[in-house]
């Protein structure tokens, strides 16, 4: 195989690419963009060597703990359990909540096997039993995939010590969280109600 | 800015991919395949190293001459003239033209600057110099861009002594050649009017 058709065919790791697309993306870098690409190269270098876990929240991190972790005027006694990084920044821009956060890195998949793999629970529960953590509010998506990740995090935090509360379901179904417009996304946090427990 | 963030920003370079997008991408690689873009990486560099244009067509080639070219079986006396290294493959599938090909690597845009440096015709001249070419059979696509490109071509080529046919407009209006079928590709290779000259 040649080296275009070897490129083309490596670039189909990205998400939604396919055959005609990715032959189309290994055009346009070699014809109009050599330059992009070299830097391209470096970046995605730099990436795989620079970017780990933070060890308490397990966002993308180049340092043991992030700046959000970190920080010490962040309240301590809330915790927000998100899916991915991104969650993290459209949350902070909304401005509702002071607490902190722990990325799962990922989702229960309902209509495949519910491997709880997918999440980062182990580190979630070691997380759990650092610091002083009361309050847990779960802000998974909406979405089939958030939902079966919110009910499974539920059934493992229900047996625990914390008050568990989940974004308020005013945000519409279906939807994610990264595509949301910030107020109802603010509304949603002050109308979280608690879960999993008797009133 | 952070390696995750460097990362997102190089990868809007590739066609299509807007900002959020991008930070997908970038979630996606490191979070769930770091090994696929080692591979990557690899191949982007190999592709920058290796890929260059044959000397004759102007397509991608790692050699001097590509296969195409090299086969002296091919009918030496028809050239035809794509805009893309993929368009040569949809129509060595649809099985029609026996003869040799030149790649545009690009095309006018009409609606912008009309800039003729944005195909290879000074490379296309010169190809035109060598060798026993008799017909150009121009195989730009059919949408503006490609219509353009084929206007320029019969005015430039007018002057010269080929005969300077084009594909038979049996194709859809505002198509693109890379997602025909090879039915109607083929019958508008077999029925190419000729251009440019009174008949």
């Amino acid at each position: 195989m040649n080296a275009f058709d070897e490129l083309a065919q490596a670039l189909e790791i990205l998400p939604n690419i396919g055959t005609k697309s990715a032959q189309r993306i290994a055009y346009y870098l070699l014809q109009h963009n050599r330059e992009g690409t070299e830097h391209l190269i470096q970046c995605l270098e730099n990436a795989l060597k620079q970017v780990k876990h933070c060890r308490l929240c397990n966002t993308f991190c180049e340092h043991d703990i992030c700046d959000l972790c970190a920080d010490q005027t962040r309240d301590q006694s809330q915790l927000m359990i998100v899916q991915m990084p991104l969650d993290i920044s459209i949350l902070e821009s909304a401005n509702c909540h002071q607490g902190l956060y722990f990325v799962l890195m990922g989702s229960i998949q309902p209509l495949q096997n519910m491997d709880l793999n997918s999440i980062a629970i182990k580190k979630l529960l070691n997380r759990l039993h650092e610091g002083d953590v009361k309050e847990i509010i779960i802000a998974t998506n909406f979405n089939a995939e958030g939902e079966a990740t919110a009910f499974i995090l539920q059934e493992i935090l229900k047996k625990l010590p914390f008050k568990v509360t989940r974004l308020a379901r005013g945000m519409p179904l279906g939807s994610e969280l990264e595509y949301t417009d910030l107020g109802t996304l603010a509304q949603s946090f002050y109308e979280r109600t608690p879960i999993g427990k008797e009133k």
